[in-house]
């Protein structure tokens, strides 16, 4: 399999970028090509700093970059060297089978989105995003690809989130759950009142509304919401987890019962440590898109851009492409069937 | 001070209302009469149990109570006999200070806008609910209250969060934030884009954008949202807070060296533990309405709902809602003064 990935996004750009994919190419034998993509002066530097001479490297040459404080549509069609932009066509020729980023999101959705096109039948893409439960995971769609979201995008995300759930989770009949205001139906805005018409007589294993408070508890599989509150979600959720580890290790310095109380126990706090760390889930795929586009944390670390080079080969080999374009068809066929008078 | 307490709403209904509030007449005497509004029969019923016999009691009846599935408004309309009602009422004839409910939180918004209405200068009210940071707390507003906003309630909420924040929490000129998806200014929804614009130039110590991800890692004092991503958070705090706790009690006890651990970091936990339990913040104050509401959990339990009779006690002494209005009734004077151009 054959991977792009954009050398140049992200907070921290080439450095940890390539180290991480130094790490990945050691450790996964079967990315058989992987294009760095951006400043080959900067790239080749950060390859010699680690004696990086592996083959299955292709330096692709962009003399752009997309900043954070660019606006993405506008960008894509501005700066038509930028990264994002040259690591979208390398799959648009068939030349690689995903690109992996950690640049700007709206870029890498606008671009992904323009050259690539949607899948048939979906409108737009969103973004999964893995986030842990106590002994699982469960996949949160959007987590920020669309914030203009209409009740079509999100019954699409139900069915986009359920097939990644079941494919790449290995979820049988996975949960889906609408984020709301309260689990009650007659509860949330005219956005989710209009999705839960939709998602209550599809075929998918739809539990109704839930709230903020059940993502942790009682969890359900599948959680939809559009692009802007789960992105809220996603951050908020990295954002306290990383505060309550900085708390608590504060405390524990604070009397030498409690340093040794920590040390004992370091392993109990090292496990839920690395269950919340985002640089284990390495990235987020975008769904929807008519390829395989993988948004990494704009943070990334080696160890998580690492971890979004393994995400992007797994989707490859699970194609759910496919899988969503079936789906969607089949619930297209069923609505379109029933009398006009019940649709 | 007077207080009405809702003694039927929330999960538990009158065991746990009726046990804070007797709770909170032994701990703080300032409170000189405490209503109960609810079921006279149960509500002596759980006193007996308690063998209070507090003359500062007064109950007073009410027939019906607003269940979960109600729709807010219709259950003020419909239910004019409901607990929730019949303790605003109080609050409306001067009887009562504040009123306190832990039931249908739609419902406590609706009585209070309809029979107290709004400020002078504010369309809206909003919930102000209080989080922990590591050092200390910031308001969320609006945290449930009003899931259609427009851009000019939201400029309203971070006037109030601001009032709020200063006369109540101390803070002295407090930072306000705007929740959305970027620290950029070019990203956001259409109603975050607009209400940015209006918060630049507002004698507000504004710092722009925030994401979930800074709510607390750099935290700013006053974090400005519409109620239903408000809510989503709030929400999202208390479930992955629990969640945590959980995972790290249930790791702490796989072998006897990490017990050994937690026993020894046992209070380091606690303080965090403590920190992040909503029952010590007790409840929100509804804030923008003519009147002092304040919002408890849901799920309040005894020791949450004495908390909310004291955040109750501590609104009616600060007197936010005079301040309040000042500060609105200055900013319209300064905008209108304002050359209709640069408006």
């Amino acid at each position: 399999m054959k991977i792009a990935l954009d050398a140049m996004g992200g907070d921290f750009g080439p450095p940890n970028l390539v180290a991480g994919a130094v790490m990945a190419l050691r450790e996964y034998r079967h990315i058989n090509k992987l294009f760095l993509v951006g400043d080959s002066a900067q790239i080749e530097a950060e390859l010699k700093k680690h004696g990086c001479n592996d083959d299955r490297i292709e330096i692709t040459h962009a003399t752009q970059v997309v900043d954070m404080s660019d606006r993405a549509w506008s960008a894509v069609r501005r700066k038509k060297d930028s990264s994002v932009s040259r690591a979208v066509d390398l799959v648009k020729r068939g030349q690689a089978d995903a690109i992996v980023t950690a640049g700007h999101t709206g870029a890498a959705v606008a671009a992904s989105t323009i050259k690539l096109r949607t899948l048939p039948g979906i409108d737009r893409p969103g973004i999964a995003a893995v986030l842990p439960t106590e002994t699982n995971v469960f996949v949160l769609i959007d987590a920020g690809a669309n914030i203009d979201a209409r009740p079509e995008h999100l019954l699409q995300y139900a069915f986009m989130g359920s097939v990644y759930s079941r494919h790449v989770l290995h979820y049988k009949n996975p949960t889906v759950g609408l984020v709301s205001l309260g689990d009650e139906d007659v509860k949330g805005t005219e956005l989710t009142k209009e999705v839960f018409k939709m998602l209550k007589p599809s075929s998918l294993n739809f539990v109704g509304n839930i709230e903020g408070r059940h993502l942790f508890e009682d969890p359900v599989e599948v959680v939809v919401c559009d692009g802007f509150v789960g992105n809220v979600i996603l951050k908020t959720c990295e954002s306290i987890a990383v505060a309550m580890f900085q708390w608590l290790k504060h405390e524990l310095m604070r009397t030498a019962m409690r340093k040794a109380g920590g040390f004992l126990a370091r392993n109990a706090i090292g496990t839920i440590k690395d269950k919340t760390n985002y640089e284990e889930y390495g990235g987020s795929p975008l769904l929807g898109v008519n390829g395989i586009c993988i948004i990494a944390h704009g943070a990334s670390t080696p160890l998580a851009t690492k971890n979004a080079l393994r995400v992007a080969a797994e989707s490859i080999e699970q194609q759910v492409n496919p899988h969503i374009v079936e789906e969607i068809r089949r619930y297209n066929e069923t609505t379109a069937s029933l009398e006009p008078a019940l649709r």
